[in-house]
């Protein structure tokens, strides 16, 4: 007789506890091809349970090709099952892969850039809406969308992109993406292959390289200053899928690219015949002036444009938009499909809300406001605990400066030093492509971070750089 | 004088639109480098507006570079801001891209596949749930998140896959992907290079044929019979990166692959060692007996797992997951945060609960229970329409089923002649790698539509086909 043990208390059905014996047992060996096993008669009274309980197992083992009946012989295990069983218990894994919870330090000062203030994303006006296109949406809604996304989103979005970033496009040049790291993903996808040379700032995002070069396309880095690319630098003899700029803000040294610059950028890519990516992630919050109209503005037809709702709104939302120029539109929607399918359509319908009932626009200007208020703290406590010691870099725009310290150098140890510290800040050499320009320099983003807390982080900051 | 155009009635700000005139016609040269322009009074005069608004446009204009100041000779249009304009109106698109709505008959009979019910979308809990989370999330929960997804979501997620799938994984071999169409995506980047070879069944849904051989990857398909892909086909003299089946339905045909065939497969990806990727999209719906035990559960080192929400909830949520062996955990995780960084927090933590809470459970088994009979009706209908010319398959699960006809031949011009007739029904043969052997089978989805419709369509179809 083959013990199964059945527990009574346990949540999972009797039949299917018996159906797992068995089925362990046929396919470990313990019970032998071609062996019998009790009628359902038999092991019902054997286990002292339903003989209905019985049944329905050995009708699943059977469904599945475990067992066979013939005909007056009874009921036996069938061919083919015996599985050689391999692998080892996961549980290995609870000590390899679970990293120890990191001794987070509660008040540790995080000035990571590009996070807004999250304690103050617009729950309620968001909830409210979520509500009302979740009631009254209709059921299709809740089928299959299509690629480029929703055409009123991309309807409201094109004007507002119109008159608030000088942003040219028909709204069905527009995708919506899950934020811009897929538009980075899919125009590399569009345009790069294994000989294409991609032109890009130097320093630009660290992620950006490995994206770039994924495909196995070469890196034509352009040194950056306070201004941006440096554009009379642009490599002549390159035949590049396109140049990649962050002109409203440079990432990460913050310049704004002035528009010579931008006309000598366009004239280089008309002269090569290559595409421009504008990656605009955080021109909204300009803190002198109204914001810097977009490059795309100038060139349509050649200007890719990328932006996203992760520093206005969320980043956990995972929503960004994509405008390509009339001849890619199609290949691009494609590309979206093949990749994801859509973004999800909930976030789309309340996002045209939100933007349509102006509740976007008002948001902006309230964070603006919030953010320029932080900055200038951060700009205080800086002068008050370094002075001439240090220059403060790219402040102009967004989430994020740069501090340009006299005479200490930003190493892993130092770094590191400064976490055990309780203040966390970024390396802008992580970010260059040509190293070892940048080691005087870090990335502090203010936007998630209270006065007193942009306080303490300087302060532990100097307790240990002075 | 230069001519400026205000409109006091126009939405946008008036300084704007003088920023703006002076933009355009310095780009595009009516006013050239080194040209004077009137001082802020001058022009201020010139316009009748104030001289603030005149103020603010020529500080935006000088901050982007267009204009200078000269001591004491007055205000400049400043060098190399000269743009030669090239770009067509974008209106073109108008005539070009937006293809007239297509007189899409509002009472078409679509038996599309894998759409489950929309209008049985539990919104009003999800609605719920989503506003409790939304409400008491912590500030983080707005922030970036981690590109395998929420802890709690795993955790929960595994459990549950489990008990109901026999799938045995530990939360940190989840990753949360949005559908499986990115977590194919994922795994063709992790697995495929252009020497690569793919096993995969005959027929399969075509987009991943593309998606597969977009890396360059080579297809070996295997053909498919009423108990899925006939494993004593699998081509011995290849290497592959993998082999791709759908073994609890087979898609399109709907097979199920029994035990031997599973052992089969499974020692056969021991002796090539190569992995084997396990598309588990609607085995819930099981109308005869238990849902099959996954295959990923026979050996958790080698099968790779993918699971979608797509059909359990809806398709617009765009919401799946991707179980990964150990070894390619880490390696997989930075790939989804390359792709699109995570899947949006907020279903994440909505599903969390939904599945915590007994919902899934509780509405797969009303879907469940709806979705048999909206089969069974089906299957009433066919036969009550076409007798025995008809072979109904693949229908033990799922939210479709296969019509094979005996004589007719579903070309092309057949579906559009259906199509027209009020009836849209999917073609197999588009999924067959090896093409000729399907063109009289026909793929039904029944999952949305109600049996009135399905009667309906039903009808349709033999009015053309008899």
């Amino acid at each position: 007789m083959t013990w199964i043990e059945l527990d009574r208390s346990s949540g999972t059905p009797l039949y299917r506890q018996v159906y797992k014996s068995y089925r362990t047992k046929i396919l470990n060996g313990e019970l032998q091809s071609g062996e019998r096993i009790p009628s359902t008669r038999e092991l019902s009274t054997q286990l002292q349970v339903s003989r209905n309980i019985i049944v329905e197992a050995y009708e699943q083992l059977f469904a599945e090709g475990y067992i066979e009946g013939r005909h007056g012989s009874g009921t036996f295990v069938a061919e083919g099952t015996y599985l050689e069983s391999r692998h080892q218990t996961v549980s290995k894994l609870e000590t390899e892969l679970i990293k120890k919870i990191s001794s987070e330090q509660h008040d540790l000062v995080d000035f990571r850039p590009g996070i807004p203030a999250l304690s103050l994303f617009p729950r309620k006006i968001w909830m409210q809406l979520a509500q009302q296109e979740c009631t009254h949406a209709p059921d299709e809604a809740w089928g299959y969308g299509k690629p480029e996304g929703l055409l009123k989103l991309r309807t409201i979005l094109a004007r507002y992109l119109l008159r608030t970033r000088g942003v040219v496009c028909h709204p069905d040049q527009l995708i919506v993406t899950t934020g811009a790291t897929q538009s980075i993903s899919l125009i590399t996808k569009l345009l790069l292959t294994h000989t294409s040379d991609v032109i890009l700032e130097d320093p630009i995002t660290h992620e950006i390289h490995t994206i770039f070069t994924q495909p196995g396309a070469r890196l034509c880095p352009v040194p950056v200053d306070q201004q941006g690319m440096i554009t009379q630098d642009l490599p002549l003899h390159t035949q590049p899928g396109f140049v990649y700029v962050t002109p409203s803000h440079q990432y990460p040294l913050g310049g704004v690219l002035p528009i010579q610059r931008r006309v000598q950028l366009i004239n280089f890519a008309r002269t090569t015949d290559c595409y421009i990516v504008e990656d605009d992630y955080d021109s909204e919050f300009r803190y002198e002036g109204a914001p810097i109209s977009s490059l795309q503005g100038l060139d349509p037809e050649r200007v890719i444009y990328i932006g996203t709702f992760s520093k206005i709104l969320s980043p956990a939302l995972r929503i960004g938009y994509l405008i390509l120029p009339p001849t890619l539109i199609n290949r691009g929607r494609h590309l979206k499909w093949l990749t994801d399918l859509h973004t999800p359509t909930w976030e789309q319908m309340i996002l045209t809300r939100f933007i349509e009932e102006g509740h976007l626009e008002r948001h902006i200007a309230k964070m603006k406001k919030i953010y320029r208020k932080r900055r200038n703290y951060l700009v205080g406590c800086l002068t008050d605990n370094f002075g001439d010691q240090i220059t403060v870099l790219g402040h102009s725009t967004g989430l994020h400066l740069i501090a340009e310290f006299l005479n200490i150098q930003f190493t892993a140890q130092r770094l590191e030093e400064l976490e055990q510290n309780g203040v966390r800040v970024y390396s802008v050499e992580i970010h260059a492509i040509e190293k070892g320009k940048h080691l005087q320099r870090i990335i502090l983003g203010y936007g998630n971070l209270s006065e007193e807390q942009i306080k303490k982080g300087v302060q532990r900051l100097a307790s240990i750089l002075k």
